[in-house]
């Protein structure tokens, strides 16, 4: 599964970029950056950016990253002790000192386009793995997560739907309790509490998936959902492969659009939001951040080219303006398929 | 105590508002935005800023916030137990369910000049009283706590040795090892271990003074450090009234600088790591932000108008730029005074 894995998000990562520039061919190409872990593994990370210029500029993306890591390495016991939790089948010895062996592949992405009318979105698709300390062979637990959610600076409920519908077909395909689930661990995960408001209009978010019950989908019958590690792989797949279908005729649209400066200004202020789930919440990028050795680069590709922050921004205030129109729907979540 | 300390921070709210205006009276004024706190209390947010515009605008300030918060509540048992490992004073019962009624007022001020060449400066004086549940005249434990720091994009040591020299004289009038120890606990406060640097060239940082030992001057003799109420007012009020006189002259002689657009850019660079401590490293900003009911916009001031964040930025690379130069003295704290 390691191998396989690890080629299926390659050759995504590769499928992406190549869509990506193909939609903007003056665009300058990503940067392919090919790093080596001194631990174990390797990554690509591959990056958009322009410039910087005192002028703005043209291109259809604004920033970036659509990365991939392969590592392995050795897990420390509290690790080991919190993974616990999700994974009853890792040894429980709350003695040990010992380390565990670990495995770990995905591809993330976040890309931010210019256009206040073309949303942000965010991808991830994982594979994790630990082994038995002496016998390399035998995998002690194992498990998949990923998702990818929508965060646009105005709402276009054309948007929403389309992105929602193309991820729920690639759920149902897989199980019929998947994107209910799926939707609403989204919604509850990409959520800022200080501010009392969505980071966007959801998507699907979900971890832990193994051949074990399920703690989101406690009930589900054989129908609901895959068990085996070839069925879980083949959902994971299908969701990777609906990331461009369900978003790239939406940045499509969008991209070219008449802006005002305004609109410019209510973007950035979601930027500087954006900033703020990633920084204080994502648990993904607070984990990276923590851990000795990370390469923060990479973990922080998530962060915008630019950001903004006012004190009691009057944008928004108004409900019937188009602005207030997504705080509404960034504080009561709506079912968009 | 606490009337005095609340009319000394009015004071100098007043003052330092007076001097950034008068500094630039082509400027709008601070917004004086006052507000009254549900479960008791008040504050007064202070806030510069200009309108969004895409050309750059011409202020001294790009934005700024000088706020002063006076509220009363009570501290539940969680907080209490935290508060005991510095306040010996508090009550010990662990069983106890009981709210302590507590008392804080603070002045909290972040300035963000538009010139590259004009650091950012940050500073804040509070004092803390914990009281007894059915006397509120016995005061259980109190504490003064404080200071300000310089954050340049450019480094010019004249800066830095005018800024330190004015805060070491402040704490010099009031105790031998006051600017040593604190200058040093500074240091090790505003760093961000994810990028192994600190947020700036420091300055001084206090917490918890009172009439006890203090863990960060354990041996200090009394002329060492204030040990009264009384003293200790009077050194914080120092250290306050310092404040201008450390900054003014320094954002006078830089406002103007000439800068060209890669200055800019690697000063919104610095912007990105300065919202890096803050959301991130921040225990007053994170403590504030997990807060039921606190106020996020007054917390949130400190944030720059703009950042911007570069996947490994070339800029500061080569040690022998001026941004190489900052840098290193980021990832090596010196002695200013």
């Amino acid at each position: 599964m390691r191998d396989r894995f690890a080629d299926y998000i390659t050759g995504l990562q590769d499928t992406i970029i190549t869509a990506l520039e193909q939609l903007d061919p003056n665009a300058p190409p990503f940067f392919r950056d090919r790093w080596d872990r001194p631990e174990g593994g390797y990554g690509i990370s591959s990056v958009f950016s322009v410039p910087f210029s005192s002028t703005p500029a043209t291109t259809i993306l604004e920033k970036a990253g659509v990365n991939i890591s392969v590592i392995h390495g050795s897990l420390p016991p509290a690790a080991v002790k919190q993974m616990r939790a999700d994974h009853a089948s890792l040894p429980y010895d709350p003695d040990s000192q010992e380390s565990l062996p670990f495995f770990a592949a995905g591809l993330s992405l976040v890309i931010h386009p210019r256009n206040p009318h073309a949303p942000t979105v965010h991808a991830n698709y994982r594979y994790f793995e630990v082994t038995h300390p002496s016998e390399p062979s035998k995998v002690l637990a194992w498990w998949f997560g990923g998702g990818s959610d929508l965060t646009p600076s105005y709402l276009y409920a054309d948007d929403a739907r389309h992105f929602h519908e193309k991820l729920k077909a690639a759920c149902d395909a897989h199980g019929a309790a998947l994107y209910t689930h799926f939707k609403v661990w989204c919604d509850e995960y990409f959520f800022i509490p200080h501010r009392g408001e969505a980071r966007g209009i959801g998507g699907l978010f979900f971890d832990d998936l193994c051949d074990a019950p399920h703690k989101r989908i406690p009930d589900a019958s054989l129908a609901d959902r895959p068990w085996t590690p070839e069925s879980i792989f083949a959902f994971v797949r299908a969701a990777g492969d609906a990331f461009l279908p369900s978003y790239l005729p939406i940045l499509q649209r969008r991209a070219s659009a008449e802006s005002t400066d305004a609109q410019r200004r209510w973007q950035l202020l979601r930027r500087g939001r954006y900033v703020e789930f990633n920084l204080v919440h994502d648990r993904g990028t607070k984990f990276g951040l923590m851990t000795p050795g990370a390469r923060i680069e990479s973990i922080l590709m998530s962060l915008p080219e630019t950001a903004r922050w006012e004190y009691r921004s009057e944008i928004g205030a108004n409900a019937e303006s188009e602005e207030g129109e997504l705080l509404d729907v960034l504080r009561k979540p709506r079912a968009w398929a």
